[in-house]
């Protein structure tokens, strides 16, 4: 609730695209979530909260049921804001009180459910962020989402000084990728199994501003030989000429922030970029996406816990963080686009039922992405996880880290 | 404002498709007129209320400027309910205190574009209430725009048992068409001109649910032959089965109002439907739509203070008014579609300017409908005034009225 | 089959747009519908010729049943060009002997049919002519689908020194509109019908290619308030920025004729413009298109001998004819579009059965021409003839005739 | 020329679908390529053959210039398939007098070209047979490509008894993946490089059109839980209840081949599947498609000498081939999905210039395919060679063969 607190009801029903949802859309949908997968399956006596909620709430999960389509989600004004607002108070009440009617057992089963009902709650922040940032981005009067807070992030310029050229190089061999432990994990994150790596070595700061604009003005989106055939397409069908929030307004440039329009900074990090137009950049950087496993690798040594994170009062935006070693900057700026294809590891078998459908049935025409953004909650992230959407997608905070062989 | 007591923010900015605007939209767009073409104009040191609202709130003049697309004014959370009703009221003074800074002659000028304003605004009352009917009647919640009334229309059998069969017959000959008086009248409306018009019959009520039903029962909705081709291709491409907010719902009907889901009843008027429908029924009952100047001489001999007009405390559904003589429920029910093409009478050139676009450059593909509806403002409607959609809009509070020749 | 004789059997599968269909399907359907409506409904022991042509030459009578979709008629490759003209020489050998087998009551029923299909043809002789000038129209090569002939309206400006300025007057009152002789005629020509007109004029010849260009680089097709709302939106969406086979190549204006590439003489007849060009062209010349019936009275006091009807060896493209007195080039040169609705004349009810298809189902959307092209067949063509075609449709040979109010 | 030796004319320019092309195109393109990338490099004093014949019959090089739209190549007639026999005659003979103009150097230059033109011609020869036959496909005729040849492949049951529940274990461990040798293959089949590999099973023989039946009647078709969130889509979108080319007739199953139609036989290879379809099928055995350097490694190990491959006349359809050891069928009868997207091995890169096109730009949301099927030329495939798809194309020869983890 706290990220929704300087939003007006008007905002929070508004969906720019199909693929974005509303914000009042996601403070239902995570409530759902534990309604129908935690309560339904353990409260003594349950009963709905509303007999509609379901068929409103309900994002894709087939197996429970017939849902309102995705793309019209927009379209939808009842329940209100505070329906909704209701709606969540009353099921964590539900939620709260569950385990003293349970026996240890069942007890050990819903607490299952429910750590991953967080965790998904936790995504869903950082979707509600993305999601009325591409709302207010549509805007001419550019909304701001959140206040613009007085911190050094947000306007120092001493703040972005470490962007340099520094390539941290790996060892390749036999790795083990995947998650093995028992602590909180989702399915797609293992199982844990071998894999043969070549050397590598990953850039230690993702693309700036700065160094987009060089490409641009050096004619980047209009030299096909730069493109797959498919980035090619998308770049004229979809009239693409310059990262999705940039503004020219009288010769400035300046890029829509969750805080508003601000000047286009050129050591800031770059984001919202596709992967296409990742994939040109390094192309014409003379470099390469890293493969899946080796930010995997890459960010397994590194730490998570300096990363600039989804915080409701901070600077919601990519910046540099200033360190000197390793990989800066490798959580909490923007998600890093890899040329890998999601899909099973060796092994994988996603689990029967409606959990099943939470990620293994995506795996077709998405491409991973690997660390975390400005508005991923702090210890959501890690190593193994898999973030993933398709090539042409621009609405997250997504940029661009170059590869290359040693 | 009295349209909108009972919504919610969310409502408001709600746009159930392209043809239909948020009520927010509504809201503003009227006042914008006001400040465009009378403030704008006539006030001296006028300055823009803001300097965007005229790019959000311009609907079709080309002559103004651009304007935000209007199949995404949807899109637009902001400037705020609130911030538009602010809008309203300082727009609505500025034009109050107009009239003492004028000269006669300049007042006499700005009094006839505020005359235009205010007509513009009552059109606007109509849409407002079939737009927030189309947002709400997509809702699986089926919300109530406004709250039924106890009144006698809404409930009482007996104020429906008016229907019956009766034609009503005209005489042809020399007819005069069209507005010649000095009142105000759209420009659309003349001028004058004579016609020659064979003797004709126009039935007495409109054709009610019970009648239609009859005709969905007897497959006139799978029958080619009834339809002309571009309605069986609209039918098919729409999946057509039955008037736009009729629902069969475990096996009883009802229809959606601004008063939520209700029973269908027979006796009740039938709206919503497209003129493919109603040239379908027609064709089925072995009769025709009406053309527009015979419903403009039959309407000539009705009066129209005893229609059902829009009362934000009253009925907002067509029913049957119960009058014995001469055309019952000619005005203030639902609107005729005719068979007659929109477009210019002999002698009509559209006004030079942004005013010329109000009526003039819709001269194409739309078909004119003759009455006036239970949501058309009271007094706004007139023998000689000229509504038009194209065929397949269905939601105005459109119903069929059979002609025939003698 | 005279038509056909200079194309390829490659060229004849050939479908440029869902409006226009292949010549080989013109060559069959005109053949399928004496098989349908004559010998089927009055020969012995009649047997389809093959079982499936009425599912592939259907065009769209509905009570016949089901049929191959319109859009998709350049995706059969079979039944071969010789099996088409194989089905055409033996369905008329079936005809021919049909009248030797009936009853003289019979005969005189068929016989009425046959008349129809053979003014069926006529049509579509024309539409194959406009089909395979849009096919070829497309090709980089501009292949040519008739020699061009060494005539004199080919070549010699002299034959074009007749276009002048001239308006012809036409005096009002009560007129009788549609046909009343007991010779062949559409249905949708009568019934004959009184209608009460103001004096009109009408230009005497129809606009020129030079006269059109004016218009062009006077910037008409960038003025929005020269054009219908439906217009403008048609040029925006379809990038329109000239007549349809208009073509500047190194600054040399060219326009697309059946004999290929010929270069764009200013004192040729403009063709191949829609209505909304046409009335745009009309509001930046301050006049307007005529009306159906103002052309059906111009045309009955023209006589329709002297045009430049279809003529397999002849010039296949529109030009003045010379004529000093009444309308030039009234009929046989481009078809004049009305800003008339196509709609049905007062007591006209469209005749039961699939015959009833032909001309009523149309009465929607689209507007009436009058006169005739230069590839309208000779004597095909009457005042009283009513062609229709929907606003944007430009395959035609389609031009502006001017006309205003006295 | 072989492979168009039953076709008329009017086959040779028809396009199904914007996927396929015409088969007179294959003809044009494959001589282009000769013209543009082997004599206008090379020949002395180069004249194309036609000024149009580059932008008629470029596929998709960039970098060569603009070309006529994929989409729009069956609304070409022009140039007659003679003028398109012509142009490959001539090429050829000019191609054949090259080497003796040419120094040693050059010619060694030239050489490499051809050889890579001869093998686009290949790839082309497949495509020309899939392409024709989902061109015939459409048509209610149903006509033949080729006419049925009288072999035991065609009808003798015997042929398909081998047909077994067979699956074949390959041991995991470090394995060389990719092409290393000096002979001809194309760029993306390197480098070669190092891969771990998990121990796996491959079945030894595709899915039959009758194991895959039972998938259909057990409800495959209709069961989410089976699909990817894409394939679930795409089933719903395009309506898909059965592979491509299957027909149920009065009760009977048939399905359309290169020879017409012919009965469906349960021991036959399915084939023309998406791999949508190819991984529902997949879950719903409890097995898996197999990743790309599973096949690699199995066909490896399987000689490709014994397979059904192009040839003018004979059976072009898949069956089973009767071998017992190993992977019968793995070449020459179907191409097999893999769950691999295509992207590039590590350390590739693609060429400089137009060359470099050809299979680098279409990394990008694609499947591998290996094998190969009964239109695939002799010779052509190796276990390296990697074909790539979207995973909903279905006109292909595309099969299903499962693996599983050991």
């Amino acid at each position: 609730m706290d990220l929704v607190k300087h939003l007006y009801p008007e905002d929070m029903v508004l969906q720019a695209m199909p693929d974005a949802s509303p914000t009042r859309w996601h403070l239902a949908h995570t409530t759902w979530f534990f309604e129908e997968f935690v309560l339904k399956q353990f409260a003594n006596g349950f009963k709905p909260h509303h007999p509609q909620y379901g068929y409103h709430f309900n994002s894709y999960y087939e197996a429970v049921g017939e849902r309102w389509p995705r793309s019209e989600r927009g379209l939808l004004s009842r329940p209100t804001c505070q329906e909704v607002v209701d709606y969540r108070q009353q099921t964590e009440e539900r939620v709260g009180v569950l385990g003293s009617t349970l026996s240890d057992q069942a007890w050990a089963e819903a607490a299952k459910v429910i750590e991953l009902g967080l965790h998904h709650e936790e995504q869903h922040q950082e979707l509600l962020c993305t999601d009325i940032k591409a709302a207010f981005g549509l805007n001419p009067l550019f909304p701001k989402a959140f206040p613009l807070p007085g911190d050094k992030a947000a306007d120092d310029p001493q703040a972005h000084a470490a962007a340099n050229e520094r390539w941290v190089n790996f060892a390749g061999g036999l790795h083990e990728i995947g998650y093995a432990g028992s602590d909180f994990h989702f399915d797609n994150e293992g199982p844990q199994h071998r894999i043969w790596v070549q050397d590598f070595a990953v850039h230690g700061t993702p693309v700036t501003n700065g160094q987009f604009r060089d490409f641009l003005d050096d004619g980047g989106y209009q030299t096909p030989a730069l493109w797959l055939s498919n980035g090619w397409a998308w770049v004229h069908e979809s009239s693409i000429t310059k990262p999705l929030y940039w503004h020219e307004i009288d010769g400035v440039w300046f890029e829509f922030s969750l805080h508003g329009l601000i000047p286009l900074r050129d050591d800031r990090i770059l984001s919202h970029v596709s992967a296409y137009e990742a994939m040109a950049y390094a192309e014409w950087a003379k470099a390469r996406l890293p493969r899946e496993h080796e930010l995997e690798i890459a960010l397994g040594q590194s730490s998570s816990d300096e990363g600039q994170f989804l915080d409701p009062d901070g600077f919601l935006h990519p910046h540099l963080a200033g360190r000197d070693q390793g990989l800066g900057s490798a959580y909490g700026t923007v998600w890093d686009w890899t040329q890998s294809a999601y899909t099973a590891y060796p092994g994988y078998y996603a689990p029967a039922g409606a959990i099943g459908e939470y990620n293994g049935k995506f795996m077709s025409s998405q491409l991973v992405l690997k660390g975390g953004s400005c508005v991923t909650p702090p210890g959501h992230v890690r190593s193994t996880y898999r973030n993933f959407f398709p090539p042409g997608a621009r609405w997250q905070f997504t940029g661009i880290r170059l590869a290359r062989d040693l």
